[in-house]
C-alpha cells in the first residue's frame, strides 16, 4: 500500500476556552476527529468545526470521549460495555445532526483518550463501541490503534477499519505503543518520527523499542493540533510523506 | 376535527435518579417527548425510553431542554438564537441515533420547560428552533403552545406543526396560558379539565379566565407523567375523550 | 468497647430528583454523611440536609465523591493523589460553609462510593485524602473501612479515625469486605446482619466468609437510606443494638 | 480619599484549558477574584491560584458565578434569591478550604459576570448574596458596582463594601455602566480610561455619557486578565495611578 490518511483531533475548544489551531492544521490533514461535548467541544464548536472540515474537504469523524470535561477524557473511568455503547451512540448522533445540517457525511469514528486506550485492550468495550457504529451506520469507518482489540471488534462486526499509527511514539514487540511512563516512549527527533511513518506505510514494518522488526498496518497517522510545534510538524510530515511518493488521501477514499 | 394526540414528557430519569412512571403512562398516551441529557435524561435512559415507546407503538419525540440539569431546564437562560439552534440540533441528533439503532423514526420535536416558554413568546428563538428541525429533517413535526411564536415559526419554515393544549391550565384572552403565579392558573377539578379539552377538540373553542370564548386549535394535549395522580388522570382523560367520540391517535397519523 | 455510631449517607437528592428518606432515617442514626454536589447533592439540598441533621442532633459529615453525577460516584476514575486531595478539600469547604451558616460543626469526613473503595486499597489516594483533612481542620474525624489504607493514612497524620463496619456485608480473611460480585457477599437475613454488628462491637470479632474468626474494630456502622426496607432495618438495628446494651452515640462523643 | 485597590478575575482556567495570564498580571494588582468551579475554575486551578495570590501578597477574593461553564457565567439565568444564596455560600466555602489550607484569609467576595450584573439591579438577589456572606464571615468585604443594589444590600447587612469602578467603560447619568450594546459603552483610548479612574479616585466624580458630572465612589478598579493588551494596560494603569500620587493597596488595608 502506498496511501495514508492524516488525522487530527479537532473541535476541542469549549465555551470561552480555545484549544488547538484547527483552521491552520486543516490544511495538512485529510481527516478530522471532532469532539462531541463529553471530553471537550460544545454545540457551537461542533457546528463551526464541521463547517471548517467541509470547507477543507476533509473527512469528518466522530471523536467520542468519556464524560469527563475537567479531565479532558484522559482518565480511565470504569464504565460497562453498555455504558460505552450508549455514550458512543449518543455522541455519533449529536455530531451527525450538525454534519447533516451542513450537507456532509460522517466518514469515521475514533474514540478519544482514555476511551481509545481502554478499547484497545478491553475486548468487551471494543465490541460495544463497534456495535454502536453498526447499529447506526455500517458505512462509518472505525479508527483504532494498530493491532488493538478495537480493530478486531470492528472486523468481527463487518465494519471497515482504519489501523492507526503514531509518528512520535515508539512500539513494543506486541505491536502496541510503549506506555508514556516508560523510557523511550516518545520520539523527539522529528526526522526519526517521519521516517518511522514512511517505513510503516511503504514496508508495513516498524522497529520496536526492543530492536526487533514487526509488521504493522498504517492506514492513518495521528498528528497533534496543539503544542508549540504542531503546525510545523503537520506541514513537515505532510510534505515529506508526499516527497516519499506516498499518496495522502482521506481514509474514505482509500479503503 | 375530531382527533387528538396525547403527549407526555418521558425519559427524565438520570443515573441513579428515577422520575416518572414511563412504562405505565405509555399505555395512555400516543406521543412521548424524550429528554436528551440537557435538562434530564442520560444515554442509558434515552435508549430504554426509546425501546419502551416503540414497544407501545407511541410516536417518538425529541424533548430538547436548556443545559441546566440542577434546574431541570425550568429556569430561563438568556441564550442567543444561535445557541438555541445549536442545542436543539445537538439534542435531535443524540436522540435520533438511539431511535435509528432501535429501528424507529423521530415523529416530533417539543422543546422543554423554559425553552418551550421562551420560544412561545420570542420570535427569534422560535425561528432558530424551527430552523434546526428544517436543517436536519423536514418530516419532523414541531410541537408548540397554541397561538405561540413557535408555531408561527414552524409554519413559516414549512414544517408540519402540532398546536398543543393543556387540560389543567386556564387560558387568557390572547390565547396563551395564564401564568402559574396568577390566581386561577390551574384547573384542579379533573372534570372541568377534561371537559375543556373535549370542547377544544370538538368546537375549537376555550373559555378564557376573563369569561370570553376564543378560538383554539387542539392537535395534541399534554399530560404529566409524575405526581400522585398522574396515572389515574392519564387513564381518565384517555377514556373520557374516547367516550366523547374523539379519535385518539399519534400526531403523525393525524396531520 | 460498648459504644457504636450509626451513620447513613444523606443529602443525595439533586434538583428535581429525590433520593432517600433523610428525614425519617435521621431518627435512627447518629451521624449523617452529606453529599456535596460531585456524585450527588446540590447547594439547596446541602442546606436543607444540614438543617435536618442539626435538628436531630446528628453528627455532620462531609461525604465527598468523584465528579460523576451520572454514575453516582460509583465508577472508579483514575485520579491522581493530587486530584483526590483537591476534590476532597473542595467538598469539605463547600459543606463547611453551610454548616457554619447554620451554626454547626463538621464532625467527620467519609468518602463516597468508588472514592471510598479506592482509598481503602490505595495508599497514595488514602494519604492524599487524609492530608486534605489535616490541612483544613485537625478536629475532623476520618471514616474508613475497617482495616483499610484510609484508616492507616488517618493514623499516620494524627487524625482521629473511625473504623467502619457493615451490617449487611460479609468479610474476608484479610478483614476487607467480600466484593459484591462474589457469592455470599451480602447478608440478606436481617437477624444475621444485626448479630454480626453486635459481635463486632462487643467482642471485636467477625466470622469471615472462609469460616475463621478475625479481629475487627467497629466504631461506626453504615446503614442505607434508600431501598424498600431502609427504614424498618434502621429502626431494627437501632433497637436491637440498644437492647444488647450497646450505647449508640455520635462518633464525636465516643472517640 | 487617595487610595485605590486594583482587582482582576483569576483562576479561570479549567482542566486542559488555560485562560488568562494570572502569574504575570498578579504583579500589577492588589486583589484577585478567584473562580470557584461554577462558571470557570476547578479544584486544581483554585489551589494553584490561591498559592500564587499568597506569593504575591494579593488580597484573595471569592468569585462566585452562575452554574454555566459553557456560557462562562455570562448568560442571565432566572435564579431565585434562595438559589443565589446557596450557590454563593457553596462557592465561598469551596474556596475558603483552599485558602485555609494554604494559610491565608478570604478578603472579599465579588460575584462574576451575569450574577454581578443581576445583583447590581435586583434588590432581592443582592440581599441574598450579602446574606450568604454575613452568615459565613462578617469580615469579608463585598465588591459591587458603584451605585448598585449589591452595595446597598451589603450596607444594609453591615458588611464592609468596596465600590467598584471600571476604567474602560462609560457611565450613565444614574451612575451605572452604559450597556455594552449601546454606542460609546467602551473607552478604547487608554489615556482616557486611566484619566477617568484618576479623577474618580481623587475627585469622586465621573463625566457621564450624557456630558454631566456625577459623584462616584472608587474603592477598587477592575482590570482584565486576558486579551492581547491585558498586561501592558495593567502595567500602565498601575504606574500612572502611582505617578498621580494615588496609593495602590489591597482593599483590606484601605477600608
Amino acid at each position: 500500500m502506498n496511501f495514508i490518511d492524516i488525522n487530527c483531533d479537532m473541535g476541542e475548544s469549549f465555551g470561552a476556552y480555545s484549544l488547538g489551531k484547527d483552521e491552520e492544521i486543516l490544511k495538512f490533514v485529510t481527516s478530522a476527529n471532532i469532539a462531541c461535548g463529553f471530553h471537550a467541544g460544545d454545540p457551537a464548536t461542533m457546528k463551526k468545526t464541521v463547517q471548517l472540515a467541509l470547507e477543507h474537504n476533509v473527512g469528518i469523524g466522530v471523536h467520542p470521549g468519556l464524560p469527563d470535561l475537567v479531565g479532558f477524557g484522559r482518565r480511565n473511568i470504569d464504565i460497562s460495555p453498555d455504558e460505552a455503547y450508549n455514550l458512543v451512540l449518543y455522541q455519533i448522533g449529536a455530531l451527525s445532526a450538525f454534519v447533516k445540517a451542513e450537507g456532509g457525511n460522517i466518514q469515521h469514528v475514533k474514540p478519544h483518550g482514555a476511551l481509545y486506550n481502554m478499547a484497545a485492550r478491553n475486548e468487551d468495550l471494543a465490541q460495544a463501541i463497534a456495535k454502536a457504529i453498526v447499529d447506526v451506520d455500517m458505512d462509518i469507518i472505525l479508527f483504532g490503534l494498530a493491532n488493538s482489540e478495537l480493530l478486531k471488534a470492528g472486523r468481527k462486526y463487518g465494519l471497515r477499519i482504519a489501523s492507526e499509527v503514531f509518528a512520535d511514539r515508539t512500539y513494543q514487540h506486541n505491536g502496541t505503543l510503549t506506555p508514556r511512563n516508560q523510557p523511550n516512549a516518545l520520539i523527539v527527533d522529528e526526522r526519526v518520527a517521519v521516517a518511522q511513518v514512511i517505513r510503516m506505510v511503504q514496508e508495513g514494518k516498524v522497529l520496536t523499542n526492543q530492536g526487533e522488526e514487526i509488521g504493522i498496518e498504517a492506514h492513518t497517522v495521528c498528528i497533534h493540533g496543539d503544542g508549540p510545534n504542531a503546525l510545523t510538524f503537520a506541514k513537515r510530515i505532510s510534505t515529506e510523506l508526499s516527497d516519499a511518493g506516498i499518496n495522502i488521501k482521506k481514509i474514505g477514499e482509500i479503503i
